[in-house]
């Protein structure tokens, strides 16, 4: 291809168009994204114990049993024996996983739970009241804790259900997400393994700032409020509770360095001897990993780190045996995440992975706990990738095709699943040895969009400012002529912890964008300095600054695209949401006439009205960055806009508040400049369901429309 | 001129441009509007019981005195005089009226009053606290009721100020205007003529809705509620105080026809021996007129009326005479507002008017009371028009020039002074005689605009369905080609009480209308069935049906421009607020395909979304009329929407409260129809002030490039 000399190509991957009879409007573009992706297995899972697994039907009410070496699968259970057995009404086994070798938990994902023994067809049934959330089923005792509005309670097995607090006051919220799910929180309750005690989060929001959101499915419209803390203002105040189902008593730890300091990562030890919470100062430029016995006794801080920038423990302590509370500890200290096996004792944590690239998770370790397997990018950060290693710090790569990996290992350590698709592989299943060996192959997908017209995917790189690699995706129309002058939309998201371009179908890419190509346009993203997957360089040259840098490269993509004979330079456009669209109105702000039209949904307009956990990671607070705050501030830039800014916003987003976007309308109508404006009413920070194809089409027509 | 013989034409005044060197562009079309009004002479009052009179100095700085036979004037005083004398620090004389021959009341607007001899030039000054609201000075007593917060004070003349009412609970509001203004009210305090009782409206609004309004001026937002009753919810419960200042106790009359009716149009008597109060049943269909002794103690009803559709008494009774407790009460019982001389005792009511035309005020009665002077529209409705009529029903016009007259009687009552404008006619002042002989003049004031490019304007009417005459203003360019295709902007209000097309200056246009018009546009509005000032029969047709008729009527305005060769009736647009947001969007959705654009805003989309005294006046209660309701519901409507609409709402509109848009909005979205909006954050239901400018920019860009 001619063009292609004029790339700087990390590596070009086309996929490959051989008949494009069909095509499809926006609407399915948006609406039929999933039914148009690539077939994959229904929740494969392995059966403890056994070189045997499970796959669920297509139609998600059938179990379907093999093993390794058989090229035969009989139907294990389904959902209509289950419901026989144990007069339960669940509709799928989409929430059944395996407890044991011959025990499936099977739930409705909310508050009906079964146990349900495959082999004797019998079982037990679990059911909460209904206005339980946030339910965690303890199998192996069979208990359940869960919520009633900010109150934890558990069930016992012989279904009374009790109290673990009784506060009051709503503003103290225990066994709930905390942080606004910052630090890689997801859930506030942790059982211990035998489900003696359980830990969770109790946080107090008294002097959290309510923030009004209008509710106008009541009539009267009614106000909703949520409890929003931000930057510089009064924080969640939090305390980890360990409640002791025998005794029934709750000891609580609450933070050693600053009452709104951050405990995160809260973990039991194996033994259910020891708590692991690593505490986070507010600052969050400090940690420390400390153990505490399970009365909430403080005992030593195993793990201490502190950086200019900032430190942002994400993933718990892992124990890979449970005969020992000794851990793996993943630090980012030296640049990237790396392994550390950790005594409890508190003796020198010893380095078992030493990667220049980033480790994204740890994902399990065989029986004995001597060997640990982990997701990474390896060298080329579009890729997801798993490596194995040892205690000893022998590390090796699992998978040698490229792309983007799940990973399950097997019990007995023999095989392991793996599912992986790539810009060429639309999705592949099969059992591996350890070895490498395809030991069973599930499935080969086929590329459900080869007979319809979409773009040609091809990812590159390009050289930052300071030398870094900047990972792109450009989509080009499938009857591309290089001779011709095309208009280019530039999606962007920009923000820390994400990553547009990566070695998957499409290339991570929405459908939505190859109905744009089909219209004419080429549609180009890069990952600027600031996202995830490049470790801790590369991503903290944001701090204090967050914008700057990442529009600094945004502009090294519009540069290379100008350079480009066939980008019509004049008919530049720019879309993105959240981060992204802080960034697409940025840089139509900020760097005034580079884009000829922008549409920013959901847009942070002012670091200061965001929230604490994230805004203050990268910003700190306002009193002490007020330059960083300022230079950052699209309010401040309104005065500049050239060509078409339309802004989006979800009336009840409670992620990025209106005020954002009301603050910047404000300053706009102020200077006297015109700007568009939408509302998804109802909706909250991101537009979902079928709304969405509504969405598309006022974003895709208003940049159509104004980029003649 | 070639087309007028296509016009069914009233009268048709044009305009006469001269000389037309200069432009406007679109902001100063906006801004500008009152420095290019015709001149007007500052505050003419009349000084009691003399011919003589003042009138303030361009800069409101000094009071310039004169008489009716005298040529000249002389400075009576100043406002440097006023302050050196008292100490005071005003700023201007825009707020001084005579209270007596040598008595001048000054005050800053708020919260300082003073009273000040012109002759001895001494006086004296009262100073309220600088929370006070709603301050009412009695000057022959010199004191001043006023409110804080929710409730009710007075100032003495020594200074020392005293609580009337003391109501912790913020639900119980005493001394501020209430039923959201209607029914006349525009103030919550009364004072009886001596000073020596004051009545207050006092509402219990505990049951009214909160209504949240986002406040994006603090960080983080706040909500601000508003007492919001919706149309057949809860609503206000409102009671008459009578404060006795000598006693220091109030009485208090609470409706007799249930606790949410109205009490309107509060009066002492001129004996202050009895309180009159028009009492209006929720439903507003039937309307007592009681009188009460100053005790609060019910005596008898000396009105009551009933009517199918409403009955809307909108002032209340006046006394021609401080002698006499008998009084003149205006009635449109028989379609038309007409005057009835009513005896206190409660014999038969004698009608002094029989007009089929509409009476919109009395303005004044002479010194024995034998003669009242009102204004009403003649048989031209565009006109406001001085009438004098006697207590034996003696009528007789005083304002010869047909136009839009302002008046007040001179003391003595053989002059009066007179002001107005027409099509024709910029402003002109003038002293008249009663015989309707100019007697002096005063002003003939330029016309600013006469050096200016602007359009011509003229007045027409058309046949409504009914056989009404449908009063329309029609604007064309000032170099109007016949032979040319013109597009055509419809403005329109639409609703009851309002009248747009008037027998004025411009006929009551504004200047973007004609800078529209030097774009090649032609602005028309039509004043439909519902709207004001042409008598009950043509304004109750509305009645359950809010926008339907209404409707019919812009059609019958839109059939007669396509019938005009001139008209491009392919490239309409419409465009108007609040009501006129709801015809715009009405037609837009329920005549989809006549217009090409619109543009609404603040609309009603739902009249269930109104509040209760004016919704439930038109509309009745949801539950007692749910086919009017569901009829004229825009959210029924979306999917009908053709060509381009663009919704606009000031976000903390307390009127029509911004669930409206949000809602309609809602209903466009789950259809997949696009539809444009746009928000003036921090704007009331009216953008005024600077931002004034974007807001017509942004309605007027929309319309013309849609428009194309």
């Amino acid at each position: 291809m001619r063009y292609c000399a004029l790339l700087f190509l990390c590596f070009s991957l086309l996929t490959n168009i051989l008949a494009q009879q069909k095509t499809f409007d926006l609407k399915e573009s948006v609406l039929k994204q999933r039914a148009l992706s690539p077939a994959r297995l229904n929740n494969f899972q392995w059966i403890p114990e056994t070189d045997e697994y499970t796959i669920c039907s297509a139609d998600w009410k059938s179990l379907q049993r093999s093993t390794v070496s058989s090229e035969k699968s009989t139907e294990l259970t389904n959902v209509n024996e289950i419901n026989q057995k144990l007069g339960t009404s669940f509709a799928h086994l989409g929430f059944s996983s395996w407890v044991s070798k011959e025990i499936l938990e099977v739930s409705d994902g909310g508050s009906v739970f079964a146990l349900y023994n495959v082999v004797s067809k019998t079982g037990s049934v679990h059911e909460l009241p209904e206005n339980a959330e946030n339910a965690h089923f303890h199998a192996a005792s069979k208990k359940i804790a869960f919520t009633i509005e900010n109150n934890l309670y558990f069930l016992e097995s012989d279904k009374t259900y009790r109290p673990i607090t009784k506060n009051k006051d709503k503003n103290i919220v225990s066994g709930q997400t905390y942080a606004r799910s910052e630090f890689g929180i997801s859930e506030g309750i942790f059982w211990s393994n035998s489900g003696a005690l359980l830990a969770f989060y109790q946080k107090d929001e008294s002097a959290v700032h309510d923030y009004p959101l209008l509710d106008i499915n009541q009539t009267p419209g009614a106000v909703k409020f949520i409890k929003y803390p931000m930057a510089g203002q009064a924080s969640e105040k939090p305390r980890v509770g360990i409640y002791n189902l025998k005794t029934k008593k709750t000891a609580f730890i609450s933070p050693r360095s600053g009452i709104d300091s951050y405990l995160t990562n809260v973990v039991f030890t194996p033994s259910e001897k020891y708590l692991l919470v690593a505490e986070v100062n507010r600052d969050q430029n400090h940690m420390w990993l400390n153990l505490y016995d399970v009365k909430g006794t403080f005992i030593r801080t195993l793990w201490e780190e502190a950086n200019d920038k900032w430190v942002e423990p994400e993933h718990p302590a892992f124990f890979p045996s449970n005969n020992s509370d000794n851990f793996i500890w993943i630090s980012e200290k030296n640049g990237f995440n790396n392994l550390y096996y950790c005594d409890i004792k508190g003796e020198n944590p010893k380095a078992i992975t030493s990667n220049k690239f980033v480790l994204k998770e740890i994902l399990a370790a065989n029986e004995d706990g001597t060997k640990i397997y982990y997701s990474a990018t390896g060298p080329n950060p579009c890729n997801t990738l798993v490596y194995e290693c040892d205690l000893k710090g022998n590390n090796r790569l699992l998978t040698t095709q490229e792309g983007t990996h799940r990973f399950a290992l097997a019990p007995k350590g023999a095989y392991y699943f793996d599912a992986y698709s790539s810009l060429e592989v639309a999705n592949k299943e099969q059992i591996m040895t350890l070895n490498g060996k395809i030991a069973k192959p599930l499935l080969v997908a086929n590329d459900q969009l080869a007979d319809y017209e979409i773009g040609t995917t091809e990812i590159g790189t390009l050289k930052a400012n300071d030398g870094s690699a900047l990972y792109y995706r450009m989509i080009r129309p499938s009857n591309f002529d290089p001779s011709k002058k095309y208009p280019v939309l530039v999606y962007v998201y920009g923000g820390p912890h994400a990553q547009m371009v990566t070695n998957s179908w499409l290339a991570g890419a929405n459908l939505w964008m190859h109905w744009l190509t089909n219209q004419g346009y080429i549609v180009f993203t890069l990952d600027n300095r600031g996202s995830g997957e490049r470790g801790f360089e590369f991503e903290s040259q944001i701090h204090r600054q967050l914008g700057t840098i990442e529009m600094e490269d945004q502009l090294t993509g519009v540069n290379y695209l100008k350079s480009l004979p066939y980008i019509d330079g004049n008919r530049l456009a720019v879309h993105g949401w959240s981060f992204g669209g802080f960034m697409t109105t940025s840089l139509m702000l900020r760097q005034a006439g580079v884009f000829n039209v922008g549409v920013a949904g959901g847009p942070v307009t002012d670091w200061k009205f965001y929230e604490i956990m994230y805004g203050e990671r990268y910003m700190d607070r306002p009193e002490q960055n007020p330059d960083g705050y300022k230079n950052n501030a699209l309010t401040n830039y309104t005065k500049n806009l050239k060509g078409d800014l339309l802004l989006i916003h979800g009336t009840v987003d409670d992620v990025v508040v209106m005020q954002h976007n009301e603050a910047l309308l404000k300053s706009f109508i102020e200077n006297g400049v015109q700007v568009d404006y939408f509302v998804y009413p109802m909706h909250p920070h991101n537009v979902s369901g079928k709304d969405r194809a509504h969405l598309m089409e006022k974003v895709l027509r208003y940049i159509i429309e104004n980029n003649q």
